[in-house]
């Protein structure tokens, strides 16, 4: 028989209704011998919380303020996020909440040696070293849940010399074409629409920017112990190729598939096995496909710039990165500054930024504060 | 220090004046700490075959009729393809022969444990169990040099898993948008330019009638245990993808490089190490790059659906391909048969051939006679 509920993982999902969260819960439901689902966390979006609690019953949930019918359903515990994680013989916790919030969690579980599958980038960018020493020390496994660094992974696997290059792709977006001048007229609205992937609000401006090309471009670094001058991007607007590894040789390896992220999720949630899902599309070889790579013309992405920067910077740099990024894509997408803006505050920022190593939790979160502060003071937003 | 004499690899090139063979020897004195040339085997190439001797100083070689200049060399001595391969440490041979020529070298280096880089695709399509049985009681390693088996053997590589598909690319050939009415006036001369490899004659013709990767499609059933219906060709006309597998959870990894076969020779040369090689040409990430892949039409290519169908058919039918092949292109390249002959003619053969087992050596060169014989014979040359 395949699997049984001796063998099921006991899985923790942070961040349940975003975008990452939801399509975990498909993975989980396709395959309903192999996860036991014994918490959630989500964010305000109590409705689907609650469709999500009737449907998986875990036996504990984290929501920013619980409405009456959470806390009066007497099958679930209240919990924070970093209690949740913490419980006994939780196996994997998928950390798909954004921002900051899956900092803590994140450490939790992996001092306790359970195995983080992370989707939440930034956690990486902020804090990529001192999780990476904690995963080090307890022997937790930590593995990357964007298609990109995924693609990575999965082309890496089997491969045990130094690689040459690493080749993020990016879809460059919805403004690929635009004339620059006109970038500065973009909406919100504008922005929101991703020409391939379905995503998160803030992702979905940050891969309009390319902003979130430059925390990949990090995410690597940290993950697979590369040279920022050996991580190339090129723009492949297709989203099939989700990356490309050159190893030693100049050999190529290329990681391709229809752009749907229940393939890396399900690729971290069953690592190391690989298991065929029936509700995947594959690639069709019955028609015509073109994959195109073009050079990245940095000069059309400023934010990108600054994220490589700020990534070949160091210590607490990326922390204030995707903190002052976090708060600029808020106050663009609630029409306080325009897209033009965004790059502009964020370099504000950095360059008011002191350099801190970022070796401590402390240091992490006392620039992460400083930034989102220091952001909303330049754009004259009061507290 | 690189390398060392007391670490080279004591090598064998059958088939040096070839286009594989002279891209070895480029490989061989780019590393010359690597390798000791030990031996070269040539058809009638002399003059080329004697500027190899003076460059490389084999201890031995092999030509069809040896010229005063090398039978009076005194360093050299002359010997058959068999007793090169038979000499006490040789390391590796890399069988770059075409047709049937190095069917027995290669079984006789697989039987004293030497490593096999096979170029000659025929072999393995007239021999495969056997020489896969051999190598497997010797242990001796049979590894693919041809760019489509190496890179397949490329993206295998750390994937323990069972694979769901392969998917082999071929450029289409010289011919891919013409229209089939126009074939039959195709002359040698057409059929003689590849629009992205530069190889041998019957190996060019032999692609421009797809009989190639038919042949690939055998070789890839035999070295890698796919069933024939989970390998997939799709037409890619840049040679960019050398090709693709399709792993079981439906990721797919391509291989991905410049065409020139000096990379997968190297692969096999040097397996399991990778090395820089400063003379490769690596992906250039600085210009726009298109990657078409089409769904091959295979009522365009009756040879590619003659080598699946004699591929299936198993036992001594892939002998029987390919010796009658080799036989047809012949007649085709000296102007005796039109290009749409090839498959006519080789259908006929493959239709007059007894099914026999492919489980001895006799059985094997007993087919493959009788098949060249009935092709001539069919194409109304006498002997």
């Amino acid at each position: 028989m395949y699997g049984g509920s001796l063998t099921k993982q006991r899985l923790v999902v942070l961040g349940s209704t975003g975008s990452i969260g939801r399509q975990t819960l498909d993975i989980v439901k396709t395959f309903p011998d192999k996860f036991e689902l014994i918490g959630l966390a989500a964010g305000k979006n109590y409705d689907l919380l609650e469709s999500q609690i009737e449907e998986f019953q875990p036996k504990s949930v984290y929501c920013i303020e619980a409405p009456p019918s959470i806390i009066k359903n007497k099958n679930i515990q209240l919990l924070s996020m970093e209690q949740m994680v913490c419980q006994p013989n939780v196996d994997i916790v998928m950390v798909a909440t954004s921002g900051n919030s899956g900092l803590i969690p994140t450490i939790k579980a992996l001092e306790k040696g359970i195995t983080v599958c992370i989707a939440n980038k930034e956690v990486i960018i902020m804090a990529g070293d001192l999780i990476k020493a904690i995963s080090k020390r307890s022997g937790a496994l930590l593995l990357p849940v964007d298609s990109e660094p995924s693609a990575i992974w999965q082309c890496l696997q089997g491969e045990s010399q130094p690689i040459r290059r690493i080749i993020l792709t990016a879809s460059g977006g919805p403004f690929y074409n635009m004339n620059p001048a006109k970038l500065g007229n973009v909406t919100p609205k504008q922005a929101l629409q991703h020409p391939t992937w379905n995503m998160g609000n803030r992702i979905t401006v940050d891969s309009s920017t390319l902003m979130n090309k430059g925390f990949e471009v990090i995410e690597a670094h940290i993950l697979f112990d590369v040279e920022f001058e050996n991580i190339e991007v090129m723009i492949h607007p297709q989203s099939l190729i989700h990356s490309m590894v050159e190893l030693r040789d100049g050999s190529i390896k290329a990681q391709i598939s229809p752009p749907d992220m229940r393939l890396p999720i399900q690729h971290a949630l069953f690592y190391p096995e690989k298991v065929q899902n029936p509700r995947l599309r594959t690639f069709d070889t019955g028609v015509a496909t073109n994959m195109e790579l073009k050079p990245l013309d940095e000069a059309q992405y400023p934010c990108f710039t600054l994220a490589v920067s700020a990534g070949i910077k160091g210590g607490t740099h990326p922390t204030v990165l995707t903190a002052a990024d976090e708060i600029a894509v808020d106050l663009f997408l609630n029409h306080h500054i325009s897209f033009t803006d965004i790059p502009e505050l964020v370099n504000s920022v950095l360059l008011n930024h002191k350099f801190s190593k970022a070796d401590s939790l402390e240091n992490i979160q006392a620039a992460d504060k400083w930034a989102r502060l220091q952001t909303l003071s330049l754009a004259g937003m009061s507290q």
